[in-house]
């Protein structure tokens, strides 16, 4: 099975609301509401995939029983997250019918004691048995210290399970240093981390501060790979319309599915271009349309990088 | 017991955020939680009062179970809310630390099946017995038929227990009609039942229309009511400064309490006036601050009225 790892899980909401006045009072017209955080979103899409997902991390408080409840619903998705005392986080994205727009809300994320960290390492070591490969996504809530991405890395890569990193800021920088397979920042992250922004520079930089591979992702310019078997750009056939919540997302399951199928780099970036832009293309955020998926994968364009 | 009905109860959600704009990201800063809907909302106030109050109305989902977890922990109310299938709404009230204005979004509200109705009111039956007084809160949600109100309240008519109405629109029109000892609209409540924006002409209407007495919530200008045994202005010492949310309901526990006491009618104003006031000047919205609700209850001016 693949291991996805989302400490900062999240129950999302989706409103719909007729124009997001400040000030105003607001009828939404319709909710829309499922488990999220990143890992949860890269699990789903394995699942779709046709590939067995775990998804760890913390759970907790009436929010963290709705995901739970609905992750037990999710075909695919085994639940292996770590109880905690305090509430899990609410994510809102304000959808204002008139524009089209989306206003983000996002909770900050419960605080993790020091014996929960202790009980969630103890769970993922024993995960990482079982565990083709391991993708450790998102942010950090508070109590988590902030190398805990380096720590996760330095378990994987003793258990021999290769390992993705998908996060930001100082935990990326701390986990780049404990040499992750893949670091799949995007452009801005990359750039924080880097100091450039040129990005085959930025990613070759990455690539000397730990990572074994980078894949970076330029939103509509597809993605850029840096790795030791070579450099490439891949992108999608044309522009694709839509909403790019979890495209990132989709691009990670597309790398690791790629990765326990052993495909070569260009079949992997391939299908994590085709993945993303399926996701921007459906009608539900974060889910991919599979007409678009399989019409982008015989199409999206895979060029050797100078 | 004083019994409270809150139909369309809610999960109230309180954010903080720096400044709200439209189609950015925000980080909350703070999040607070609590049992809500107008009915809920009064409950607590007559629990602070010292009264024993019994709440009803629907719950359902994982919003349903928070609330009635919050409400276990809250001394003095009583839980008798029916189960739906159907999940219990969220409210979002997003203040903007900047200006110190608040944004709301309201969820929309479970539908209610026509067997789940027949549930609450056989319940509703049951709970008249040992009640003092009942008093009907709030909106309806979708599938409760829009003259529910005056069935209940011929219910409580029909049990001898006196009933108090507070909602709004057709709901309101059907409930005075159906006879109610109180009704309690705001100014464009009554505007909107009678068409007469004069609040004096508009509560002698509404008295006209069915309702036993009248009494209108002017905002800061206090109240105006039109009885039986006469017709009164209540109005606080000054304007209070402060957050006006949940100021309504704590008018509602005023009268409420002060008819189960057995008040005179300027007794019973003094009380509702001075219970609003200390509620807009709280911390917490929908609190009330007992300093300035003892200091207020001495210097409301209760006047008779034209």
């Amino acid at each position: 099975m693949i291991l996805t790892v989302t400490l900062n899980t999240a129950l999302d909401l989706t409103y719909r609301v007729r124009a997001l006045r400040p000030h105003a009072t607001h009828r939404v017209s319709a909710v829309a509401e499922r488990p999220g955080g990143k890992g949860v979103n890269v699990a789903r899409v394995l699942a779709a995939l046709g590939h067995e997902v775990t998804v760890t991390g913390f759970a907790g408080g009436g929010t963290g029983r709705e995901i739970r409840e609905r992750l037990a619903d999710t075909p695919g998705v085994l639940d292996a997250l770590v109880p905690i005392a305090g509430a899990t986080r609410r994510t809102i994205a304000v959808v204002d019918e008139r524009s089209g727009d989306t206003t983000q809300l996002n909770e900050p994320g419960p605080q993790v004691t020091a014996v929960e960290w202790a009980a969630f390492q103890e769970a993922y070591a024993g995960l990482l048995g079982p565990a083709s490969a391991v993708a450790l996504c998102g942010s950090l809530p508070p109590g988590v210290p902030v190398g805990a991405y380096a720590g996760l890395i330095r378990a994987a890569r003793s258990a021999g399970v290769p390992v993705l990193l998908d996060t930001d800021g100082e935990p990326l920088r701390r986990g780049v240093a404990a040499r992750p397979d893949i670091a799949k920042p995007n452009a801005e992250e990359l750039a924080e981390l880097t100091g450039f922004h040129e990005p085959l520079r930025a990613a070759r930089d990455a690539r000397r501060r730990g990572a074994h591979a980078v894949v970076a992702s330029l939103g509509p310019g597809g993605l850029l790979a840096h790795t030791a078997d070579g450099h490439w750009r891949a992108a999608p056939p044309a522009t694709v319309a839509g909403n790019p919540t979890g495209a990132g997302d989709s691009v990670v399951a597309g790398l690791l599915s790629g990765l326990v199928e052993d495909l070569a780099w260009p079949d992997r970036l391939a299908r994590a271009v085709a993945l993303s832009a399926a996701t921007v293309a459906a009608p539900v955020a974060g889910e991919f349309d599979r007409p678009t998926y399989e019409e982008m994968l015989s199409q999206t364009d895979v060029s050797v990088s100078a």
